[in-house]
């Protein structure tokens, strides 16, 4: 029996239902491994006049998916006005993300799939996470610390060691610790979920120019020095620390297979510069497989038919590529 | 009479002298202005066996460039060895500077080039600057909280407001305004310099996703926001506070004509992402007009002929149009 992906369908007033039906439409083009959605399937009938069928159980995705979208829905969330999230929205968004991670923590789906949330609205009803992640990472009672957000695009991987919080406290954020701890979490999902035998980690300095040998801070010769030779002694592929501007061109990308950053920006700026429409965010150093598309709810755009499902599709592909790579090493496949 | 341009080859014992060559070599390719080299000629003959006429007087550049690459010496600086800096070669590097300065601001070049120096090795013999560009600034009488250090690519234009600086301190750094100061001298460079009649501005946020209303930092809030009103009140394009990360994929580049960001790397990461051979760093709010092709030193391939001139011939190419730009404006041509 064929066990099907779970979306999580993000916030109903943002693009994320709409790009879940785009994706469906485009199942047979990108050869997508069937999945279902969850959340209020009116935020899907509102935009979208393709076929829904509102289903109760997973295991019933994958025999309706050749003809209609399946949806399990997470009850009724008020009046759904696309491009103007509120409190019912937030509330829609966090069920979905809830049941869907639920369920494939049960095994019933393979893996989860998030769509875009608002924070701001999340926080309004009382989220205390930094992100999703989080979230999930809790759910699956694994301490945040010992997951790795990985944004993944065609031609670069990147991993930002801190992530949501405020650039002025980075430096104190940082430590020898976290940056191994970080590591180690980076190089086992590559291996465990990519299928890398023996990943390259590359790493990138805080300071310009990854300080100058000390002239321009010393977190690289205090901080990363000693994680990069504790890594090695472990036996991990780890090269660095190296001025993070001159490590995201094409033949500088192609010495490793992630880039680990110090901050969110450090990170996330060079993947959406190269990978805007297609660059995939992943959680590894969970029990599941986690992705989601790299971008954001776009109130601004939502019910107008404009949002492009790409980023969706590559997270859905990611999944199941991720899913078939686990599921391969549990069956003792090479 | 043909004012030629100054090219100072930097450190001796880097790829300034090959770079500089090959960019003579290249001159009929790609239509270079005459120009003049600034060094030790020894560091050019050591690695290239074309033509080289030592010159004493810029005024003599333009009638030999044709047939030799024309060189003013800056005299004997010990044994050039390529690939291996040391305090010689740092010394080349800084008289090369402060001669093809000089000769841009008495009017003998019209625009400044500068090849790849080592600061740590020039820090050893004494010299005191963040970088050329601060001397430079200083050389032209310019307090360099009024010049801007600007990297430019045929896509793409960033101004990073702090720059050699750790970045523990960035936060601290920044200030309504820095930012007002920095972005009045930008707007004008690419007025007087790039012949944009109105530029628009963008502005990058410090905190991730421009720190989400003020739950990820208050800089976005309380300096950058303050800083944005002021300009528009002077008249200036100014647009954002945006979310680093996604102000540099094509579409969002179309949107502006410069990106103002807070720190070195949010600045010089997506330039060397999108154009790491094509980029050029020039200062704006000088009396001259200074290019320089943004790499370093790479003393790891001098000297084996694998050095390539793309950036210094961009730098050529920026530095030839600017002139022109501002002989025009002050003949009086639109």
């Amino acid at each position: 029996m064929t066990i099907p992906l779970a979306i999580a369908m993000g916030d109903s007033a943002g693009i994320g239902p709409e790009i879940t039906a785009k994706a469906w439409s485009a199942r047979d083009l990108h050869a997508l491994a069937p999945f279902f959605a969850v959340g209020d399937p009116r935020a899907v009938e509102k935009i979208w006049d393709g076929p829904v069928a509102r289903i109760s159980d997973p295991a019933e995705a994958a025999e309706v998916f050749a003809d209609a979208l399946p949806i399990i829905s997470t009850g009724d969330a008020g009046e759904v006005v696309p491009g103007t999230p509120d409190v019912d929205s937030a509330r829609c968004a966090l069920q979905s993300l809830e049941m869907a991670t639920g369920l494939t923590k049960s095994g019933a789906a393979n893996a989860l799939v998030t769509g875009p949330v608002s924070k701001a609205q999340l926080y309004r009803i009382g989220f205390t996470y930094p992100g999703q992640t989080e979230f999930v990472a809790e759910r699956c009672g694994v301490a945040s610390d010992n997951t790795v957000m990985m944004l993944a695009g065609p031609t670069l991987r990147v991993v930002p060691i801190t992530v949501h919080v405020p650039l002025a406290d980075v430096a104190q954020l940082i430590s020898t610790e976290l940056i191994v701890a970080k590591a180690r979490v980076t190089a086992r999902g590559l291996h465990r979920n990519f299928g890398i035998e023996r990943p390259r980690l590359a790493f990138a300095g805080l300071n310009p120019h990854a300080g100058e040998s000390g002239a321009i801070g010393r977190e690289e010769i205090e901080i990363l020095a000693p994680a990069l030779e504790q890594l090695r002694a472990e036996g991990i592929d780890a090269i660095g620390p190296f001025a993070a501007d001159t490590m995201f061109h094409a033949r500088a990308r192609a010495g490793y297979d992630a880039a680990l950053c110090l901050y969110h920006d450090q990170a996330l700026i060079p993947i959406k510069t190269l990978h805007f429409d297609d660059g995939v965010n992943t959680t590894l150093g969970l029990p599941i497989v986690r992705t989601s598309p790299d971008h954001g709810t776009a109130f601004g755009i939502a019910g107008r038919d404009e949002a492009h499902p790409g980023a969706m599709i590559a997270a859905i592909r990611m999944a199941a590529a991720q899913a078939e790579r686990r599921a391969e090493a549990a069956a003792g496949v090479a």
